[in-house]
């Protein structure tokens, strides 16, 4: 599966061999997200790796170690795949904090640069795979997407721990599958008492009955601009924007009460607006809001992902798989309509 | 001193009573900053307390314990007070973090529903009185000021404590004397190898011989947006807001490189702009960056500030105090020229 002028094909490769230190290992699963959604569409990245016509899509992925190549992994483990390598030694790299590496110092394994996962077989650096527990390898898949709302929660807490901060209402916006997969983090994780989520869609609907089973409440965008979200339901102290809409880079502050964190996560291109920035600057201020930019995840944060999708009822992540596909299927896999929520390519169906 | 009616007059009280638990405090000296010229123009703050007709303004005081009232405290101490006090039972009263209580729960003094501390006499709650070490006691009404950025600091390096931040350059944006008094914290602190400061102004003028003085880089914001600083002079690791000006909620973030940190202390009224959130937002995501609003201070920031204060070369501080006061002469100290750095009133002349 590449990508080629913006064209998506299914093409014969070889099977990839291990360089030494590195291990084969077999697809299982990949899961479609926005960003390959832009990439198949040539609108983000999609460079294919030096010297290369093509670049394997995909990056939200699960396998099984296929042949260890004397690495200290064992053949037969699941593992799931970091995005990012590095291309330049940075403290970041060393770190294994490569997701704060500054632009131009890595790859993105499916994204630019380097190839990804949508293939029968990829190979990797066992420092890059972290292993899936047994009981839910087969959700495996979704380790990389709620890594992404561990490291926002992680960046979150550790923003507002100058002070006693005792948070009690989180809010998602946006009902795509990222946003409802951080939503179903929140409502089963213990650090928020309400959880609410904003979309912009008619019932029925199936991203509003994600919402609502997992104890959420739905909230209209079209009804309730971000700044009635305050009086009108109550103020949040954690937003979690996965909408890339523009104007959420500042609306989203306006959703918080003193004291509360807003994480960005959309990756928009540049687009103009009018906003008031003296009443943004001025409630910024005066109510010690933060607002944290947030992009990628470490290993740590796949760690706690494990946990979490291991924690979870079954049936919620379940509910998110709105389409399992072969890899033939993947013109339907890479479609969005109002049915979607996560899409996964299959390897073992 | 008082406010009436955005009229700055002197009247005769009587010296204050402490109540029990309170002590009574002698004023050495008040300094002035821009708050306290919007407050005496009448457009921000100002309310009297409850059944009453006029406002002490002044809040940042250094003053001498007169009457220790049977507290814990000695008559003769040296203190600097803090500005908010409780008016509702929060756990941001009782854990001694007013600075982040929600708006309505407290009273700022000689801002608005609490007298201030421009007169000869205060009294005051122990729990908000600082003890200032007397070889730079002199200098006390520093500490207030000062601990505004020692709070920025504290939340700055909170928020970016979630990685392995190796901060080297800050920039402060803003020559008031909010801004300047930053400037000097930073470039005297361990935190920043390098150190910039923007302004508006022309060469000779006393703040740009300030931040040449105390080794910082002037930045003339008339030649270079803030989105040009990172590519002609550096990415900077923090910058400091002291401006208000509106646009510089969003613009602070553009002087910042890759995990870099904004705090924003200004508090501008309604003002509209049209900018490009797209770009503002991807930026935000893809670099890490992190925009936090910072108000107020509390205990733990006017000690470190007294710290810094204490260990710092007097030559820095007398360069910051442009022009001495008596009380009668109100009118002068709350004037600000292009000479006008710090104006103190002095109640010991």
């Amino acid at each position: 599966m590449f990508r080629d002028e913006s064209e998506v094909r299914i093409i014969e490769r070889d099977r990839p061999s291990p360089a030494d230190g590195e291990v084969l290992v077999r697809t299982l699963a990949v899961g479609i997200d926005g960003t390959d959604r832009r990439v198949a569409a040539g609108e983000i990245g999609g460079d294919p790796p030096d010297g290369e016509d093509h670049l394997v899509i995909g990056h939200e992925a699960v396998g099984v170690i296929e042949d260890a190549n004397d690495t200290e992994l064992e053949a037969g483990t699941v593992v799931a795949p970091l995005v990012r390598q590095p291309k330049a030694d940075t403290r970041f790299a060393e770190n294994g904090e490569l997701d704060m590496a500054p632009p131009d110092t890595f790859q993105e394994r499916g994204i630019f640069g380097a190839h990804g996962y949508l293939a029968e077989y990829f190979t990797a650096d066992p420092e890059s795979l972290v292993t899936v527990p047994e009981p839910r390898s087969e959700y495996g898949f979704f380790i990389e997407p709620a890594s992404i709302s561990e490291k926002a929660l992680d960046q979150a807490f550790a923003a507002r721990s100058a002070f006693s901060w005792d948070p009690e209402a989180a809010c998602v916006l946006g009902n795509g599958n990222l946003g409802l997969l951080a939503l179903a983090r929140l409502t089963t994780g213990d650090e928020f008492d309400r959880t609410y989520c904003l979309g912009r869609r008619d019932r029925p609907d199936p991203t509003i009955e994600f919402i609502e089973s997992v104890g959420a409440m739905y909230i209209d965008a079209r009804e309730t601009d971000l700044s009635d979200i305050p009086p009108d339901y109550e103020p949040m102290d954690f937003t979690f924007e996965s909408t890339g809409y523009p104007r959420h880079a500042i609306g989203a502050a306006t959703t918080l009460g003193p004291n509360g964190v807003a994480t960005l996560q959309g990756v928009p291109s540049s687009d103009r607006y009018d906003v008031d920035l003296g009443d943004y600057h001025s409630d910024m201020v005066v109510n010690n809001k933060a607002v944290l930019g947030v992009v990628n995840s470490r290993r740590s944060h796949f760690e706690t992902a494990n946990e979490w999708i291991s924690d979870i009822d079954e049936s919620v992540l379940d509910e998110l798989v709105t389409g399992v596909y072969d890899l033939d299927e993947i013109d339907a896999a890479l479609e969005d309509t109002d049915e979607t929520i996560k899409s996964v390519v299959s390897f073992t169906r």
